[in-house]
C-alpha cells in the first residue's frame, strides 16, 4: 500500500460540496469515480476541508490509500484523464508516508473570498465572485477585520449545523485588498468552523457599507451569539487556496 | 428616436457568437429580446465586431436605436434587468448622435489570447483561456510577433469563410506578456481579418514551442497563402476587450 497526496482545483459550481452524498453530484464522488476507473476497486479519499456547495478550491488537499505503488505522477496523469469531463484537476500527487493525514495533518488553511464591487452585474465572472453592487469601503473593512484576527471564541460567525467541538479558533490573518473592482479577503487559519468565513465576510461587508462601524463588529465577536454576527456571504466567492502541513 | 452606444461584457461560453441566427443562442439574439422586452417593439442592434462561437467580450460596443429619449443609466438597467438570466451584461450605455455607427465608426479594435501554459489541465478557467501543456517561450513568441506588427498582406492569417474585401491591414500591436503561467498576447488594429487574431496566435504557438523560428514566421507571412500560416487558435482564449471610437 502506499498513501498519496493529492493537491486538487475545482470548479465549485456543479456540485453539492466536496463530500459525497449518494446521486448528488460531489467533488469527493466524482474523485473517487476516477479512482475506481484507475483501480478497479473503490478507493476513499480524504480531504483537508469539505468545502460546501459551489465553493471553489485553487488548492484543496485529500489523501488516498493506493493497494500498489505508482510514480506520483503516473497517479496525476490517471486521475486527470479519468476527470477530463469534470471541472477537477490533480495540480500535483506526492507519495506520502502513512502518518499523514490531508485532515489532521493540517497545520495552516487558506482561503481567499472575491467580491466585485460595482454597479453593474457580473458576466465573465458569474458563480466565481460575489456581486456587491453598493459601495463598499475596504478601509473600514480592514479596520472590522482586525478586531477578528487572533484566539476568540467565534460563536458569532458559526453556523448552527457546525459539529466543530468548540467555538475558540485562532485567526492568523484577515487581510482585504482591493484593485480595482475586486476586493480580495485572504483569511488564514490552523482551522475554521462551519461557515466563518462566510460569516465573518457576510459581516465585514456590513461595514464596508457604513451599515456598521468597525467597532460593531467587534461588539459582534465578544456576545459569542450567531444572531449577533452579519449574514453569511454567498458561497461561490469563496475558494479553498492552500493546505499546509 | 434616439441612438445609444452600449458596451457589453460577456460570456461567450453558452453563445455560438455575436450574429443573430433563428433558433441558436446568440448574443445578438438576447440582447434583442431583452430590447423587445423593454420596448415591446423589435429593436436592432449593430456590433463593432462579430465574435464566433465561444469568444468573450470585456468591451463589446453595440448601437441601437429607440424610438424615444430615455436617461442612459435606465436604458442599461433595463436592459440588465432583461438580462438577468444571460452571462452578459451592459456595461455602459451612452446617448450619441445618429453619425455614430458601431461598427463603421470604429477607429481601433483591442483583443486579448490568453493562454495557461502548464502541464496540468484547467479547471477554473476552463472555457476562459487556452491550455497549452508544452513549454512555450513568450520571448521567442514576441520575437515572431514583431514581424506581424505593421502594414501587411494578412492572406496567411485569414480564413477561407473571411468576407473582407482586402487581406491588407494595419497591425498596430501584438504583445506576448507572461505572468506565472498565464500569458496575455495583446493585438491592436483598426480591423481585423475573420480568424486573423487565433490564426496569429496558433502560429506564435508554434515559435513558441521551438516547431517554428521566429523568422519562420516571418516567412508565413510573406507567403500571403493561409496554407502557409499555423493553426488557429481555440475561441474560448479570445476576449473582444476595446472598441476606440
Amino acid at each position: 500500500m502506499q498513501r498519496y497526496k493529492l493537491t486538487i482545483e475545482y470548479d465549485g459550481t456543479p456540485f453539492v460540496g466536496w463530500q459525497y452524498q449518494p446521486g448528488l453530484p460531489t467533488v469527493q464522488g466524482e474523485l473517487e469515480k476516477a479512482l475506481q476507473l484507475f483501480m478497479n476497486q473503490k478507493i476513499t479519499s480524504y480531504a483537508s476541508g469539505r468545502t460546501d456547495t459551489g465553493v471553489h478550491a485553487l488548492g484543496q488537499v485529500a489523501h488516498i490509500n493506493l493497494p500498489k505503488a505508482f510514480e506520483a505522477n503516473t497517479v496525476r496523469k490517471a486521475l486527470n484523464h479519468f476527470l477530463k469531463n469534470q471541472p477537477i484537476v490533480i495540480r500535483q500527487a506526492e507519495a506520502v508516508s502513512e502518518d499523514f493525514h490531508a485532515r489532521f495533518s493540517t497545520k495552516e488553511r487558506r482561503y481567499i473570498y472575491k467580491i466585485i464591487n460595482q454597479s453593474t452585474p457580473l458576466a465573465l465572472e458569474q458563480n466565481r465572485a460575489w456581486h456587491v453592487y453598493q459601495p463598499l469601503d475596504e478601509i473600514v473593512m480592514q479596520e472590522a477585520a482586525n478586531h477578528l484576527v487572533g484566539h476568540h471564541d467565534f460563536s458569532s460567525f458559526r453556523c448552527a449545523e457546525c459539529q466543530g467541538k468548540s467555538p475558540m479558533k485562532t485567526l492568523d490573518q484577515l487581510d482585504v485588498n482591493r484593485q480595482g473592482s475586486l476586493i480580495t479577503i485572504t483569511a488564514r487559519s490552523r482551522s475554521f468552523l462551519h461557515h466563518q468565513v462566510r460569516n465573518m465576510v457576510g459581516t465585514l461587508s456590513l461595514a464596508g457599507r457604513g451599515k456598521w462601524t468597525a467597532d460593531d463588529v467587534r461588539v459582534a465577536l465578544e456576545a459569542k451569539d450567531r444572531r449577533a454576527g452579519g449574514p453569511t456571504a454567498p458561497p461561490y466567492g469563496l475558494y479553498f487556496v492552500e493546505a499546509v502541513y
